[in-house]
């Protein structure tokens, strides 16, 4: 592409031309490693001009985790909003989610296991959008305790649920690279059956006994 | 302490000492910004002595990942070991790892959520350390599972379980910082009360079907 074609490519447009480069390269070889120039070479544009718009390494890294978890909870919400019940919309959901592991696979590395310690700024956006995911699921979580017959603190269970569901989402996608022919369909109904059971006795504030040492 | 008296400390006591000090600088400060000159002091070791025994930051820091990693594991093992039932044992597992969450907050923070990019020796100890506890509890569902009326893969469902127990706990020690007062006990119930009965759904090959859409 010559000079004068690229000046042509709107601003808004370049920039995710950017990003897509970025996450790319920040997925294969981790952020420490990674080189402003090889982005912009890879996006076509000049390494000044990505200094211009994303002002820095940190703030390209920066846009990608946000513009990558906006799409996750997009995708998550867009799947799970439209389902006739709650159990339909947990399940619309998590698929959505383990979908957008498979299709993307460059961004959920730049997402996930990111150290919280690569800086300040960056850290505050991780812990912003762990936070960001957590309430989406259990906003959905309280729907679904909304029909149960509930314990005195629903808000405390479904945050409750929600973390073990997101922690258990989160590590089946290490499970996902050892089984790449399992598809999302699959691993969401495995799931499913894992926990609906189990998160409607949560939710009903049921309390699993243990048979040999008590009654 | 005199110089003449430190000389006295046997080298694995120092060593040991030495972690220690470690465990709390990495934890308070992240791997980056903690000096070996503060954790020398903080041990009332000499800096010198402390490249002597354990070669770099990069060593001190390994050499913490896999104390605590073993520290882990062994009580997770000697908690769930002697217990009667599968059932239990899971239990009694679940609670260990809790109460060492609780009880070592400084070593779980050197643990959770390591950047996998700290270096690659440091990478590769964190994916031996995850390893290791996986293998202990697939081993553990594994146990639960032969009692099932099993399905086909076995072991591949018990890993499928493994992951989903280690991403909750995992990310359940993140809801533990929010909830300081709820003791491991509580935890450990609620945990079992969502998983245990769809954890024998899965190692049964049991399948949950969406309702709305099939049948």
């Amino acid at each position: 592409m010559s000079d004068t074609r690229r000046r042509r490519i709107p601003r808004p447009v370049r920039e995710q031309l950017i990003i897509d480069a970025a996450i790319g390269v920040f997925a294969k070889r981790g952020y420490h490693a990674s080189s402003v120039d090889e982005i912009a070479e890879l996006a076509g544009i000049s390494k000044p001009m990505v200094y211009l718009y994303l002002d820095s390494k940190e703030g390209l890294f920066l846009a990608c985790l946000r513009r990558e978890a906006e799409r996750l909870v997009a995708a998550f919400r867009a799947a799970a909003g439209p389902a006739p019940s709650p159990e339909l919309r947990l399940r619309a959901g998590l698929l959505a989610f383990f979908t957008f592991v498979t299709e993307h696979p460059d961004s959920w590395v730049v997402l996930h296991r990111q150290a919280s310690e690569l800086s300040p700024a960056i850290a505050a956006e991780l812990a912003q959008t762990r936070r960001a995911v957590l309430a989406e699921v259990s906003g959905l979580v309280r729907i679904c305790g909304a029909e149960s017959t509930g314990p005195a603190r629903p808000d405390d269970e479904a945050d409750f649920v929600a973390y073990t569901l997101v922690g258990a989402a989160d590590s089946l996608t290490d499970w996902m690279v050892l089984h790449p022919d399992e598809p999302p369909e699959r691993i969401t109904v495995r799931l499913m059956n894992m926990v609906w059971v189990g998160m409607r006795n949560v939710l009903d504030g049921e309390v699993w006994t243990t048979p040999a040492e008590e009654g």
